[in-house]
């Protein structure tokens, strides 16, 4: 807020709200909020509607929790009088274009500012406490893969079902407390060229690719890696493939820098891949940041560059998709350090080819 | 469009889209959208990136698959000189501002019009294939419902907890094919008392309210409803406040009309409740309708009113929650017909004081 030079900023979405308020609740939808922060440089409100302020009490610290009934808009028309807010900065990217014309009309006289990324920055660089509970949620995840994995490489049990496989990864985090940070995707044989492929019933067998992208949620941080594997003797094709996605990722684990921009550190892997004559079968970005979201800043791609600094988490994830055959990607977390890129968890299975 | 007279619209919305054209991907949060419609009188067009391209191709029959590589603005503006397009509608209740400015910024000669749930009002009178899909999902919701109060009620059974007792729900509509539509709500004594509660490890034990509202997901559409059970012998004051919620649900069931404000239909129930004296602890609105969403229009509360017309399918569920002590929330699907509501589902599991 003194960075924006506002005197009442206005928090809505939900990750930035839980990371400054400790109110856990989540949106019911994409356009059903649990409530807003409205945030003064002495006042510190949570406002929500009837269903959820017992929750917002208890969770949100030092937190005055008000209860709008006729609507966000209402309340905050109050509120503007009540406290003399005569600007109000706002989430760009988070508040629909309807929203935002409500607010309009409700607050005359309340200059709206529209706010690019102000609260989703502060989550940019982790904290140590919040490494600690991604690498938490990371190796918890990493014990459920290799439990799937060992499952799928035993000879002598029955083929799984990608839709079976992705139960696994949900009910044996269940068991461990913890639930899942998106869809599990399990992808075998031609299915792996969707990047984002939903599991089907296809049995898993020997002779083809399986990707394998998972994540765990554990006390609300986030972690996300992804192995591909094969079962029986290695194609040629396979082998070729999963070598230059390989190479790729190590030359970004390993030439990663803070003070680096992202676009910078998108192109070590993306020239391997280039120069192995496979750049346009890797259509997205390297990585993106995780942490109380799956996906956040900053995204390590082609296209908008952002410096990348000691503190900041992220996967590296580059991947190759071929139409008809399969899908290869492998997927590490790191955290920038100092000096470099720190890799979080230990899980090998990776083929050196 | 005819009725907007607008020359193209651009559609966002995951429930829309997929209704639309039977593209079928969720959008991975507010920001991370999986796909774009563009609609012209002569036109489909699906606009999606690198990753989503197959399924894309796969499931939106009929529509041409654009894929965008740096970014939607910039297909959009080669699209619009293509097309020749000079009008563009789009969701204003679902695209956020910043995306709207950026838009304009792209679409420079291209005139922006905001609409508002122009395609959502289009799913709000169910054709019979999508009232027969809800009834599908509720009929397996129900199964398992019935299936999960049987265990509770066992007397030889253990107390399970409410995680492990939402679990079991989770796992039971699973094993049955389908997913859920919503994290289910189970919560007994006073967690009853947060319409939104989630559940935690307290042990469902007699002697207080337990609330369980849950819904399924199969074939895309969804279904919601809610029970509260008791066990053991009824407190006179559970006996009361339940009495008072079935009084004021029947009310609503039995005086529904096509033709009616949803206002009106609210009203049904709340006078019912407010006249008991507890109107204070109903704080939401009596029901919402269900289809591809589980939150979709028309919102049947105090505020906005609209019209019920034959077709639609929406819940009708008053509650009272009283803080300290838990809350009864009693929940059916209906849908308008020609002269009423028809209920859908025949789980009863009421109890009739």
């Amino acid at each position: 807020m003194a960075g924006a030079d506002l005197p009442a900023v206005l928090i809505s979405q939900p990750e930035n709200r839980r990371y400054l308020s400790g109110y856990k609740a989540e949106d019911g939808s994409l356009t059903e909020s649990s409530g807003h922060l409205l945030l003064t440089p002495d006042r510190a409100l949570l406002l929500t509607d009837f269903r959820y302020q017992e929750e917002a009490a208890q969770e949100a610290d030092g937190f005055q929790v008000r209860v709008y009934k006729q609507g966000l808009d209402k309340l905050l028309a109050e509120l503007a009088a009540e406290l003399n807010i005569n600007r109000l900065g706002f989430e760009a990217e988070f508040l629909t274009f309807a929203a935002v014309k409500r607010l309009e009309k409700a607050l005359e006289g309340v200059e709206l500012t529209p706010l690019t990324d102000l609260a989703t920055n502060l989550r940019l660089i982790k904290e140590p406490a919040e490494v600690e509970a991604v690498e938490a949620s990371l190796a918890l995840m990493e014990e459920v893969l290799e439990r799937l994995i060992s499952r799928l490489e035993d000879p002598g049990a029955k083929p799984l079902s990608e839709e079976a496989a992705a139960w696994r990864i949900v009910t044996w985090l269940k068991e461990k407390g913890a639930g899942i940070a998106f869809e599990p995707i399990v992808a075998s044989g031609p299915n792996g060229a969707k990047p984002h492929a939903v599991p089907t019933d296809k049995k898993i067998v020997p002779g083809e690719p399986v990707v394998i992208d998972v994540g765990a949620l554990l006390d609300g941080y986030r972690s996300d890696i992804t192995r591909t594997i094969w079962l029986g003797p290695f194609s040629t094709k396979f082998k070729e493939v999963y070598a230059v996605v390989r190479r790729a990722q190590l030359a970004a684990m390993e030439g990663i820098r803070p003070g680096m921009s992202t676009v910078e550190a998108d192109a070590l892997a993306r020239e391997v891949i280039r120069e192995a004559g496979y750049g346009e079968f890797f259509g997205h970005s390297l990585g993106h940041g995780v942490g109380l979201a799956t996906h956040e800043p900053p995204t390590v791609g082609p296209l908008k560059p952002s410096e990348l600094k000691p503190g900041m988490v992220h996967t590296i994830e580059p991947g190759i998709y071929l139409p008809g055959w399969g899908g290869v990607r492998l997927e590490v977390m790191a955290q920038i350090t100092g000096s470099g890129a720190r890799i979080l968890g230990g899980l090998g299975r990776f083929y050196e080819f």
